[in-house]
C-alpha cells in the first residue's frame, strides 16, 4: 500500500477548428478540445468579438475572424454557427479536407439541406462510425427521440394517439447575444412557455425523426425557459397499446451498456446532469386513467449531450477514437 | 393643477386570528390582515415556533402557541394549519363564534371532511358569500382549475380524452420546514418532477371537482420543482371537440368583469403574477394535430391567489365587504 | 366583534408625469403613483420604447415620446431619465409649472449642476418641504450617507481616518439596457466587484455629501454585483474616536421616530427590505483592534428607499400631504 | 494530419479513504479521487447517512458507518468530519498507517491541536512535501491568506494598520445539514453578513497565520452569505507605506509559475473560478485617500481550492506525484 507508479505520455493530437466559438456551445466545444487527450485546438473564430480574449478552462483562446480561419490545417471542424450561416462554412471546411460536425440546424431533418448523417449518437451509430460530415441534433430532440425511439420501435404507443411532451430549458439555449428578456433582471425568479402552439423550430427537427422511424402518433411540444443555466428537463406523457408492467424495462433493454444513457430510480434531476455528457432516463406508468397512459421524464445538460457533448462523441466515433474520450460522464 | 384634499379615517376592524402562523402561507396572511383596511390582527400561533417575534411588513408579531389562542376574540380565523391538524382547531374556532377559512385540505373536495363550501372563489362565489365557514382550495387546483372551468362548462373538451397537466411550482410550495432537499444549495440551477404517476395530494381535489362539474375526462398530472421563491405556471393540454376559431373565446366570456381574471396575449409569466392576487390565462391552438388540440397556460402566486390572497377575498365575500379589498392586483 | 363599517371615499389626485418610465426605477414609480391615494399617472415617457404598452401592478401603461409629453398638465414629474440627459427635462418641466424631482445625478452633489435641495430624506427634511425641485439620491449613497450620517453629526470618527465601504447591488441597479454581461447566463452563480479604485459615479456624490457635512475622513468605496435582482447591502468599517459601549446608540438617538428607518438586533438582510422603502441599519464593535473599530450595516431595496421610493417621500412633503403616503413599510 | 495514435494505460493506484462524505466537501473529494489518474476510492464514510448510495460524477457510491472504515486498507485518508470530531478518526487512521489531510479546524493554527504543516500550499510547499499528516486551510483563509502573503512578506503594510476583509461565500460553506435559514425560500434573493464583529471561527487561523508571518497589522473580517451554490470572493482593503506604481507587481513577483494561482487584469469574479483548483487575484490602488492604500481581490471555489481542491493538491505533493495531478486548473 502507498507507492504509485505514475507515467505521463504524450500523443499526437488531431487539430481542430472551432468555427462560432464565443456562443455558449462554441465555448463549451473549446473546453472540451483543450481538454481532450486526442485533441488540441487550432482555431476559434467569432465574427463580432474577432479579436478578444477569453480564458476557456484555464487557458487564453483569441478568436480570429471566420475568414481568417486557417481551414486546411485542422483534422476536425465545429461549426457552432448560426442556423442559416452554417451551412457554407461547412461547406468550406469540408472542401479544405477536414471532417466536420454541424451543430446548427442547417442539415438536420427536417431543414433545408439533407443527407448527412443524423447525429444522435445512441440510435445511428453506425451511420456517425467513420463519417465526415454529422449533423448534430438539437438539444430538445437530443433529449426528447431518445427518450421516445425505445416506445417507438417497439410498437408500444397506442396508434394515433398524440404524444404531449413539455419541456424546460436553460437560458444558455438561447445563446449569449444581448436580449432584454435574457436579463437576469427579467429571468431570475420567473418561469414562462414560449414558442407554444407547435411553433417551435424543433419540432420540425422531431416530427422529421418520428416519421423516419414509423411512428404513427402526433406530437405537441410546449418549451418553457428555466431560470437555470444550463440543462433541459422533457416531460413526455404517452398514451400506449398495453400497459406496461416494467414501465422501465423498453430503455433496460434497448440502451443496455450505453455509456452515456443513464437509467434512474426516480425523476431525474437537472441538477444530476449538468456539466456531464448524459441523458438521464426515468418512465412511470400514470394511474386512474382509461387509456394505459406513461410518463417519460428526460433530462440532459444541453450545451453537452444537446449540443458540444454529443458533438464530440459523433467527433470521437468519425476519427475513430473511443466514443467516450475527452467527455464527462 | 397641484391642490390635494387627502383625508384621513379610521373604521372599527375585524379582529381576525391566525393559526398557524409561522409557515410561508401564514406569514402572508398576517401581512395582508395588517394592510388589510378593514381587518386586524388578533393574534397569530405558531406551535415550533411559539414564542418567537418576526417583523411582517415592518410591524413586528409574536407567535403564541395555539392553546393559548382567544379564539372568542376574533370574529374570523384563518387556519394555515397542516392537513390532518386543521380539522381539529377549524371546530374550535366555529365553536368559538368565529367565521373561519380552512386552508388546509382536510375540508377539500376528495379529502376526509365534507359539506363547506369550496373557496374557487370565481367559480363559487354564491356559496361563499356570507358562509361561516370556507374551505380555501389548494394552488395547483385554484391555477389548473380555474383555466378549465370554461372548457367544462361549455362541453368543449372531447368525450373520453385525458386533460395533460404538466405544472412547476416555486419552493414556497413545499413550506418552511427544513429539509435538505429545499437548501439553496440543491435547488439552485436544479428542476425536476416529482409527485409523479398521478401521485400528489391536489389530483384528488381536482379529479372531485371535475367529477362534480359533470366532465366526462380523465386528468393526467405531473408536478414539477422549480428554483423560484414562489409562483405557479400549470400548462395544459386538451382535445377538445371541435377547433376553436378564436381560442380566447371561453375565458373571455365566462370570465368577463373578474377582478382577478388576467387574459392575456401570450404565455403568462410567473414574474408577471408573483405578489398579486391574480390568475392569467393565455389559449393557444395547437397546429399539426389530427384531432383539435388546445394548449392552456395559466399562472398564479401560490401563496396569494393559490392561499393567503384567495382565502382573503374568500373573507371578503364571507363578512359582506368588497370582493377586492385588500388584496393586490 | 363581527360588524364592519367600511368607507370608501375619493379625493382630486395630483396629476403625475414620469420621464424614463421604461427603466426599472421609472416602473416602479409608475406603480407607485397608480398606488398613490393623492396621486394619478398623467402620463409617461420612454424614448425607445414609446408606443409599446407595459402592465405595471395590473394596469396597462402606453409611453408616450419625450416630446409629446403634456408637461403643462403635470402638478408633479419624476425625471428617470439618464444621467446628463435629464437636466434639461427637469428644465422645461419646471418651465412649464410641475414641481419636479429628479432621480438622475445630474443635480446631486458633485455633479455639474447645483442647487437644489439634495433629498436625502431623513437628513433634509426641511430644505424639501415646500420645495419646488428635489434632487433624488443615488442609491448606494442613501444606503451609505445614512448609516454615516449619525457619526459624522456626533464627530465620532477618528480624524484622518478612512472609511472603507465594501457594497453591494442587485442588477436592476444596472438598468434594464441588453448587455451581455448582464444576462441570466452570464450573472447567476456570479459575484464581482466593478468600479474598483474609488471610481464609482455615487463616489462623487458621497464625498461632496461628507465634505458639506465637516467630515474629517477619507472615503473607500468598492461595489459588488450581487446575483438578485434588487437590494443593496453596504458594509461599513469606520475607526472611532473612542469604543461605543452601546454600538446602535447613535442611530437610536438621530434616528428616532423616523418611519423609514428601521434599527435592527443583527445583520440587516436584503431579503427584509426589499418592495419596502426602508433603511436597515445595525451597528457592531470590532473585537481585537488596536483602533477602537466599528462595523455598520445598512440594506436598502435600490429601487425604493434607494430610487423611486425615496422620490415619492420627497414628493409627498414638496406637496404637503403625510410623508409615508403610498410607501410600503 | 487526422491520423490519432491513442494509448491506453493503466498504473497501480493509491486506496483513498474519505471520512465526513456525504457532505459537500467531502463529496467533492469522493468526485475528485474518482477522477484521479493516480487513486482509487477504498471507502467513505457517512454518519447519518450510512447506507444510502449516491451518485458522484456518474458512479455509485455507498457510505459505510465510520467504525466500519477498513482504515488499514488506506494509503492515504481525507478527513472532512466536523471541527471537533475529526481529531480523533485523524489519530486512528495515522495509528493504522495512512497518510492523513485532515480538513477540519482541528489541526489548524489557532487551534487547539497544533504541529501539523499547514497546508496553504504556495506558501508551505516544502513542509507539505512528503509530510504524513496536514491540515488543510479554512476556505476563507486560502482566499484572504493567499492574497495577503506577498504583502506581508514584502513588508509593504503600514504598520499599525488595520486589514479590512470584506467577503462573500456561497451557502455550500455552511454544509448541507438542513437548516431554515438555509432553505431555497430563504436564501433566494438574499445577501446579509454573518459571523459579523470579528467573531468567525476563521480569524483566529487568520490571526494565527499573520502572527506566525510576523505581521504588524489588525484584521477586521466580515463574512456574508451569497445566493450561490460554491464560490468566495474576499474584497481586502489594505493601507500601504508606499504607493505601489504596479499594484500587480508584488502577486506577480511571488506567485511566477504558480500553476493555481491566477493573476487577472480586471475584478476576478466567483463564476471564473467555480469547479476549478484556483485563486484568481486582482488588485489596485485607491485614488483620492490621505495614506496610500490598496485593494486586493481573491477569488475560489470554497470546495475546491478552498477544501477539497486543495486537499488533493496537497496530497499529491505528500505521496509524491505531481502537485497538479488530478486538480481541474
Amino acid at each position: 500500500v502507498g507507492r504509485v507508479n505514475y507515467y505521463a505520455f504524450t500523443v499526437n493530437k488531431l487539430p481542430v477548428g472551432v468555427l462560432g466559438a464565443s456562443g455558449y456551445a462554441g465555448r463549451e466545444l473549446c473546453a472540451l478540445v483543450q481538454a481532450h487527450p486526442c485533441m488540441e485546438l487550432a482555431f476559434a473564430t467569432a465574427n463580432e468579438q474577432r479579436g478578444t480574449t477569453v480564458r476557456v478552462g484555464g487557458k487564453a483562446i483569441t478568436f480570429i475572424a471566420p475568414e481568417d480561419a486557417p481551414l486546411g490545417q485542422a483534422a476536425l471542424v465545429f461549426s457552432a454557427l448560426p442556423h442559416g450561416a452554417s451551412h457554407e462554412w461547412v461547406t468550406r471546411a469540408r472542401d479544405a479536407g477536414a471532417r466536420v460536425v454541424d451543430l446548427s440546424a442547417d442539415l438536420r431533418p427536417g431543414n433545408e439541406h439533407q443527407g448527412a448523417p443524423y447525429g444522435l449518437t445512441e440510435i445511428n451509430r453506425a451511420d456517425v462510425t467513420g463519417a465526415e460530415l454529422v449533423a448534430n441534433p438539437g438539444c430538445y430532440p437530443t433529449a426528447i427521440l431518445l427518450a421516445l425511439a425505445p416506445l417507438i420501435e417497439g410498437e408500444l404507443i397506442a396508434p394515433g394517439s398524440a404524444i404531449i411532451v413539455d419541456a424546460a430549458s436553460g437560458v444558455s439555449g438561447a445563446g449569449n447575444a444581448p436580449k432584454r428578456e435574457l436579463l437576469f433582471g427579467e429571468v431570475a425568479g420567473d418561469y414562462r412557455a414560449y414558442g407554444i402552439g407547435n411553433e417551435h423550430r424543433h419540432l420540425r427537427e422531431m416530427r422529421s425523426s418520428l416519421a423516419a422511424w414509423g411512428a404513427d402518433a402526433d406530437i405537441v411540444f410546449t418549451p418553457h425557459l428555466l431560470p437555470v443555466a444550463r440543462g433541459i428537463l422533457a416531460s413526455i406523457t404517452v398514451t400506449l397499446r398495453e400497459p406496461l408492467d416494467d414501465a422501465m424495462a423498453p430503455w433496460r433493454t434497448r440502451f443496455a451498456d450505453e455509456p452515456f444513457i443513464e437509467l434512474v430510480d426516480g425523476p431525474p434531476s437537472i441538477r444530476d446532469v449538468v456539466h456531464r455528457n448524459v441523458t438521464s432516463i426515468h418512465a412511470r406508468m400514470l394511474t386512474g386513467t382509461r387509456q394505459p397512459m406513461l410518463l417519460v421524464l428526460s433530462a440532459i445538460d444541453n450545451l453537452l449531450k444537446g449540443a458540444a457533448g454529443q458533438a464530440v462523441q459523433n467527433a470521437n466515433l468519425m476519427v475513430g477514437v473511443p466514443e467516450t474520450l475527452g467527455l464527462p460522464a
